[in-house]
């Protein structure tokens, strides 16, 4: 299926919508299986683990695939690493990096499961702080994210890794934070920097040279070293992924170099999220309205999912692809089939939430931008592409009390199996006395 | 306690912290009660509805409050009906006013809950259409939602009631609806516009004089007309809110001369949901972290509550009052409070998500801005004012898998009750199979 829905697969959302209702988001495991083979075939020089930056889709069925062909798990909290662990995860193949100061009956939590192996990714000096006692009588290897004041040129005043960011321990911080190490005899046996430059090579080349520097310096114990994440992954036509083979290669070569260096072999970990995960779901919609606000107006199409579901347009801006797809599960238009463009409309796509920023058609700016596609009938369906990371894990889903949507998993051998149940209203209230 | 912590009450978020937890969402009943009396006594000819727009917060203990109060309920979704009839608020009280077009199963129990009395505000010409003969055979009075193809100016492209918005039946389709409706014997008792208006008196005695002409020439059965919501709330010391005098002056003055010429009493809605909860609404978090990028960065202070349980700041650049609380309940810092400004640094409040944009201070542009306040020590509580409305409700609460947060209401009787619990881990994975 991929990112492109083709003529020939589209019955499958029609089958989809009829079998679990609308909306749902349905997965592709073949595409996720085919985007975990990609990374995991990054060029590399002495070993590579990828780790799946599980806040982009938590899903346990999602992170079982993804545990099955080999990747490790990123957790961001210490109820990710938990959630992984309940789906069957071995402690070992996670590693924590958070900005949480686990504290409490959370303290317990964290010490029990590095007790069990997972790694911890110390973010700040509290965080070392407060672990380097049970660290060091367990004799447990850390982890160290150093911030390195250098961000990928994102934003101006909102860019992971810059001096407006603050994740991991600053560099200013850094001498302080090994001298009390040392105090305390701890060892550092991974570093790990992530400054989302996954999708530039330059700034991807240039972290690299940098943490390499740091790890030189400052962490002759360590003999892992990440890369974070940030791969891009191209969502619309005209977007260009990362190319996993110039970032490896790269990498690889700079390992190299730091072997011949130092006599020091590190194994190279990534973190991708959305790269995995982004094109293998789809947000199956069903269109229930549509309405006309005259020539200065638009064209409305009024999709049962959106605010509530993919949240992405409204925070980000991001555009992802549209198809059409009739109630007989014909494919009536699609972003990538540019052969049915001059049959198209301008349209607008608003979801069912009383907020004037429930639509699929904004720029950055938050204004709606109609798009072209095939004008549908009502009861077709409006399907959304790339929809995999960040939008069933991040969404409001209960805007409006409307419930949290199923998830539809289509296996390798084509069938359609529930892997998350729709939310009920009793649910949502069930926590209120 | 009101919008302003006074320094002799702020020991009630140290006590809610303990007691509860941290995060924890504190609603003020006191400050509830006032809100709601304060826009029942909005000026009016012919009697006044207040709906209160349950989508800014939905937890059934506020529900209940609020119709105590008096005031009706305005839905937006059938769940949102649901939800509210579940608290024990009569389907009377209640119109459902939604872009859904209820089907299957949920149109059967849209009947059922139009039998029981509940209202239903047409929005479009499909929604009418789908609706006309149920409500011709049970002889049910409709309202019609009008799309004025007017906003009130908030946004280029982006203006609820203009031509770049799609809520209600448009003017261009409202002869068309009247001739199906006459066509089918239906009839009319009640008219709505929401234009959010209700902060902007220029534009709110535009849309009511608009209206009035609406109902005059095509709706000789209304005799309810409901101008909306969007009643403006002042959340920090700079921000003025909405005159209920002042708005609700014109309002019955109009409707006193639509009187005069027509011999019509027409009954005055009004659907606040910010105006009435905003300001009763507290966001306790508790400082977790402290880091410092240095000269040219920030000084960050690390909040174990951010994007996931108030995402406005990210979402639409909204500012909040902020207040330091010590662990001894002292009130340390607030944006209210002038005199300690001569004390404070400017800081950076960010969270415990992995995620740039997870930042108390953001400005519209979604760029870091950072607030003058006292530099709290770790363990200090920070709290968030203005979080009634839109925070519970409309967050991504699962975002890195955090759990729901608890609510607690402080009574009119200054006592700490529990009305959501915290969610657990094994509810967010719940419905995974």
């Amino acid at each position: 299926m991929g990112k492109l829905i083709h003529a020939k697969n589209a019955g499958l959302f029609t089958r989809a919508a009829k079998e679990f209702g609308t909306p749902v988001y349905v997965y592709d495991e073949a595409t996720l299986i085919e985007k975990c083979r990609d990374v995991l075939a990054m060029p590399n020089a002495f070993g590579l683990h990828v780790r799946y930056a599980m806040k982009a889709n938590s899903n346990r069925t999602l992170l079982r695939i993804v545990d099955r062909q080999g990747l490790l798990i990123d957790a961001s909290s210490l109820n990710e690493a938990r959630r992984a662990h309940l789906a069957g995860i071995s402690l070992k193949k996670i590693m924590l990096t958070t900005q949480e100061v686990p504290e409490g009956e959370d303290r317990a939590e964290l010490e029990r499961m590095m007790l069990g192996g997972m790694k911890y990714n110390v973010c700040s000096l509290r965080q070392l702080r407060e672990i380097a006692e049970f660290a060091k009588e367990n004799d447990i290897g850390l982890s160290m994210r150093i911030h390195p004041g250098v961000g990928a040129g994102e934003s101006a005043t909102r860019n992971t890794g810059d001096d407006y960011s603050c994740f991991g321990v600053h560099r200013n911080d850094l001498e302080e934070a090994l001298a009390f190490a040392r105090g305390m005899g701890l060892r550092f046996n991974a570093v790990h920097t992530h400054i989302g430059s996954g999708g530039k090579p330059k700034i991807w080349r240039e972290n690299i040279d940098r943490e390499l520097g740091f790890v030189k310096q400052y962490f002759p114990d360590a003999d892992t070293v990440s890369f974070g994440g940030g791969l891009k992954e191209a969502r619309m036509p005209d977007e260009i992924a990362a190319d996993i083979e110039e970032l490896g290669l790269y990498a690889k070569q700079r390992v190299e170099e730091f072997f011949e260096e130092t006599g020091r072999k590190l194994v190279m970990e990534i973190e991708p999220g959305t790269y995995v995960m982004a094109n293998c779901g789809f947000l199956v919609t069903k269109v229930v309205d549509k309405k006309s606000t005259g020539e200065n107006g638009f064209l409305f199409l009024i999709a049962n999912g959106g605010m509530e579901v993919n949240t992405r347009p409204l925070l980000y801006g991001s555009r992802h692809p549209f198809y059409v797809v009739s109630q007989e599960g014909k494919l009536l238009s699609s972003d990538f089939d540019e052969s049915t463009l001059s049959n198209r409309d301008e349209l607008v796509v608003v979801g069912i939430c009383c907020e004037s920023g429930d639509s699929q058609s904004l720029d950055e700016a938050g204004q709606i931008v109609p798009r072209r596609m095939r004008e549908p009938e009502i009861g077709d369906l409006f399907v959304i592409g790339g929809t995999g990371a960040y939008c069933s894990a991040m969404s409001p889903f209960n805007y409006n009390s409307h419930t949290q949507i199923p998830e539809v998993l289509l296996t390798a051998g084509q069938e359609l199996k529930l892997i998350r149940r729709r939310q009920t209203l009793e649910q949502i209230v069930e926590n209120e006395i």
